[in-house]
């Protein structure tokens, strides 16, 4: 794309939005315009050079090609009917939500019919909130995830895979709204309500003396966003429920195997989660 | 100790006990002698010089001032049972299990009185099997604990704390069996449960595609040793069933919290297994 000309604006300026910034300006975009509602993360994109300018007013926006908001998802639905006057016709409006069933089915009900809407899953996400925790470095481990309609035109997909790409994601690939929210679902958000209730189910903290790797790596993400998760979980919650009752499920069944002392029954299961695991290993 | 002297039986060269040859040899012991049903691995053990002798044959035992049990429980327990006789009146005994309730009970029903038995747990498995696998390196990050019951010797609990700094294990410390085995239903016995069951719990292959490094992180031990791990959950059947119990209620309590859509109930879970974690972070 012509990193001289295309001007894209960034609304909010948090971990993920100040990510952003920094990895399209070291790609070579040269007008960046960041919208934050707080004056002080605007000063720190400016210091570093990774915005060109920046407001709390969203009428800074109104020149630009791309728009893509780093909002949380109610957040982002709101600003689009409060704030999507501003934008300029024929702009390409992108996202960077972890659910998208409804956030798809909000914003297209929501928007200008000028305006193209094309959400984007960077699965990036950090415990930490704010620009201090900004980190371009870690998109080059991260998968990139397009999550087009029938509605979406070729142009917007290619559009955000260049992004994508110069921004150095480590994989791009497209999903259907469904598709992305079931494997969200097990993949993300299972594993992080597994790591929150087995921190919480046992409050010995002399335990932590005998921590080993295994407990570490499973309760690493039990350091949550307490601010945006319990959103995304509520606008999942029909596959999310349904994982956590599967999971339940296995567990029950192998407590049943411990309790009847069924050693064959949980080999079975370990051979099984070991092939399984394999599949899994980074390639 | 006496490095030049002091003579160090293992029984088993497999992972763990090819690792304490590697880690004793390398500490300066000259003499430590390696006992194992499979020729292979002796010859291993004798080619890398971890050990001096080797035999299938336990008498190679019998001048050994400390017999170091590297078997899983049950086999442990039967050794004893039919090759006690060949060990020298004297002799330090020590193994490597996970569980110790049941081995201390069952050892110390079965073992000669002339001889000490003092149980050990080197916090230090993989999920792989047999000599080659050892690494003595690992054991730097490891927990090794010392697990004596009020008939224990100081002097077997100073041996054994000595020969794990030689080993250079990262803490030494001292639990109960009961403790122990408390301690270790939590922090290993359930996360395998519960990364074995997560990777059971969906069959869609085509995930792994798109898995971070949360769902990695959280399923890593569900590649595991199934010869090894069904025996060490029954030996701890009532801590493990009731610590599955209390994950299990925890999940359970989440569920509704989702279901209802409980943001406040959601948030305040967040932060207490946020700030339990950063308990558990390394030191």
């Amino acid at each position: 794309m012509d990193h001289s000309n295309t001007r894209i604006g960034i609304i909010g300026l948090g971990v993920l939005g100040g990510s952003y910034a920094e990895a399209l300006h070291y790609a070579g975009y040269e007008h960046i315009i960041g919208v934050d509602i707080d004056e002080a993360s605007i000063e720190t994109a400016k210091s570093l050079g990774w915005i060109e300018e920046g407001s709390s007013d969203p009428k800074i926006l109104s020149d630009c090609d791309i728009v893509i908001s780093c909002l949380y998802p109610g957040v982002f639905v709101q600003w689009i009917k409060d704030n999507q006057s501003v934008l300029k016709s024929g702009a390409l409006l992108s996202d960077v939500t972890g659910v998208k069933r409804v956030v798809v089915e909000k914003i297209s009900q929501e928007l200008r019919p000028d305006i193209e809407f094309i959400a984007c899953h960077p699965m990036a996400g950090k415990e930490f909130k704010g620009i201090k925790y900004a980190d371009a470095g870690r998109f080059q481990a991260a998968n990139f995830i397009i999550v087009p309609t029938e509605h979406s035109s070729e142009q917007a997909i290619e559009t955000m895979r260049t992004l994508a790409e110069e921004m150095h994601f480590k994989t791009i690939t497209c999903l259907t709204p469904e598709e992305h929210d079931k494997m969200i679902s097990y993949l993300s958000q299972l594993t992080h309500v597994i790591a929150v209730s087995l921190m919480n189910a046992n409050d010995n903290d002399s335990l932590a003396l005998y921590t080993g790797d295994s407990f570490r790596d499973l309760t690493r993400i039990a350091k949550i966003n307490e601010e945006m998760w319990p959103e995304l979980f509520i606008l999942n919650k029909d596959y999310l429920i349904h994982d956590i009752d599967q999971f339940v499920q296995e567990l029950h069944d192998f407590r049943d195997l411990v309790q009847t002392e069924d050693v064959e029954g949980m080999k079975k299961k370990m051979i099984s989660s070991t092939t399984r695991r394999a599949l899994f290993d980074r390639k």
